[in-house]
């Protein structure tokens, strides 16, 4: 399936697996990138000897092209620009801050630069500063969000630049998929689809938690703390929508790592956190990220093709 | 353009134009039923005598199908259902609340029933009591909104129901029209992009407002308070944020009200409020509710027939 976003990052399909903080790992990029998607590692909770292992594990298992996920305002945002070039990474998907410092390095060293945005004008000054195309994500998706929803985001990212616009939030088949395409994106990114995939590391709890999942199983926490968050209703996100209703921001970071570890490595669905997106409720399976990827395009090809009323 | 939708309604276009309080006029819905879609009066801040009235004003402006939204939890619900059954109305929008103890009635005198719904449980809710269709509404949509967007909410919706689906929020143009009927609906039913139409009667500067919004020109307003509706930033916004912090639902219910007078009687954009869908931002131009109906209809056909990667 070839479109703009396939040509701009070097791969088969226009799927790219988004970074999800503690789910991230090589063997869920690996398996993505090896079937032709755009497999990516979530540097944001690593330490840059963690990252270089990352980076180390995924290459030993494709050699096909992914991405690591910047978190441009950490404060070890300039080391682990630094390793990403060391280890030759071609593909940085930046996130928390503009990646404007870093450009004439990225671009020096022959690395496309996708921003994940959530409005126009971040993806106007993205543009502008050069980057390879954006993530225009709505705020269905799980994990930290924005406020505008991916209907009415894709068209006016797309109205507005001229880079490829990749979609993201609330994508999981290929109905969501070709709506997309028609709304004038050219690539998409799934993070809950991939929760439920073969090689996702989660606690099997999760996964089932996801397939399990209706279309109002989600909640945002941390909105009035700026920091708002999209996952699963448990007794964890009581604990967290309570410390946002008391500003208390250090007990809601506290609660968001603990119980994340609860729910991820854990498998504790009650006590525990798993971000997720309001689309989980059409993910009734847990598959393996080939199939995701392949069945994802050649359902969103056929609808496309052979759409009648 | 036929669909489910256009049969069951006994309609042209499959485009309905959302009920609007205190926007939604005669006028307006006459225009658009006469165009051949549905225009809809908004009973809410009706009296029973204002609902008779306009009633009569829209019947002597069109021959064609119109409907008046009904909110079944108002105090004078019973009132207002005689008043359209012995006014010959033939088609109830019904929200806040379920319709079930009037459907008895409605279905003895012939009307169809269509209620807004926000979600899956409440789409088969509605399926099992016997409406005939379901407008599926995401909370990108102006006015009183729900927590589900459209994107996710769509194919949910018609995953769980056999009833047409029309899909609300988010959608002002072809593109955005030909995503939903991808996803699986057969209408469509715009607010925002009507008020950017010569026959909607609020002021020129409400227009201008619309015309002018960007994504991000909304906000959500009185969610803290189990009363979350979207509109245009505006100083009285920043008010009505201020009685939600304070869990003061008398004064946010009183701004609210008057802020909207003073938007779309008396053209205030400061202290006014208009409440206004995050699609704003892809709408350039005030022109007629025919215009907006023919133009759609044809550029999402267009859109379905003739696309390619």
């Amino acid at each position: 399936m070839k479109t703009s976003v396939t040509e701009v990052l070097g791969i088969e399909y226009p799927v790219i697996c988004g970074a999800m903080a503690a789910v991230s790992s090589p063997r869920l990029a690996a398996a993505v990138s090896e079937a032709g998607g755009l497999g990516v590692l979530a540097s944001g909770m690593l330490k840059p000897d963690e990252l270089r292992r990352q980076i180390d594990e995924t290459k030993a298992l494709t050699n096909k092209p992914f991405a690591v996920n910047l978190l441009m305002r950490s404060d070890n945002a300039d080391e682990m620009t630094d390793i990403i070039i060391e280890k030759g990474v071609k593909i940085v998907m930046s996130g928390a801050g503009s990646p404007e410092r870093f450009m004439p390095k990225f671009k020096a060293n022959g690395i496309k630069v996708v921003p994940v945005i959530p409005n126009v004008k971040t993806a106007k000054k993205m543009e502008a500063i050069g980057v390879d195309a954006v993530v225009a994500e709505g705020m269905e998706s799980g994990g930290f969000i924005g406020e505008t929803t991916t209907l009415p985001l894709i068209p006016q990212v797309c109205d507005a630049v001229k880079i490829p616009v990749i979609a993201a939030g609330g994508i999981a088949d290929g109905r969501t998929m070709a709506a997309m395409f028609i709304l004038g994106a050219r690539g998409i990114q799934m993070g809950t689809r991939f929760l439920a995939s073969e090689e996702c590391e989660i606690h099997d709890n999760c996964k089932a938690a996801v397939v399990g999942a209706n279309d109002t199983a989600t909640v945002i926490m941390g909105r009035a703390l700026r920091h708002g968050v999209r996952g699963l209703r448990t007794n964890a996100s009581e604990k967290l929508l309570e410390a946002e209703r008391n500003g208390d921001g250090k007990t809601f970071h506290n609660v968001l790592v603990s119980s994340v570890g609860n729910a991820v490595h854990g498998g504790d669905m009650t006590d525990g956190s798993l971000m997720c997106g309001q689309i989980a409720g059409i993910i009734h399976d847990v598959k393996p990220a080939r199939d995701i990827i392949v069945d994802i395009c050649r359902d969103a090809e056929d609808i496309l093709k052979n759409f009648k009323l």
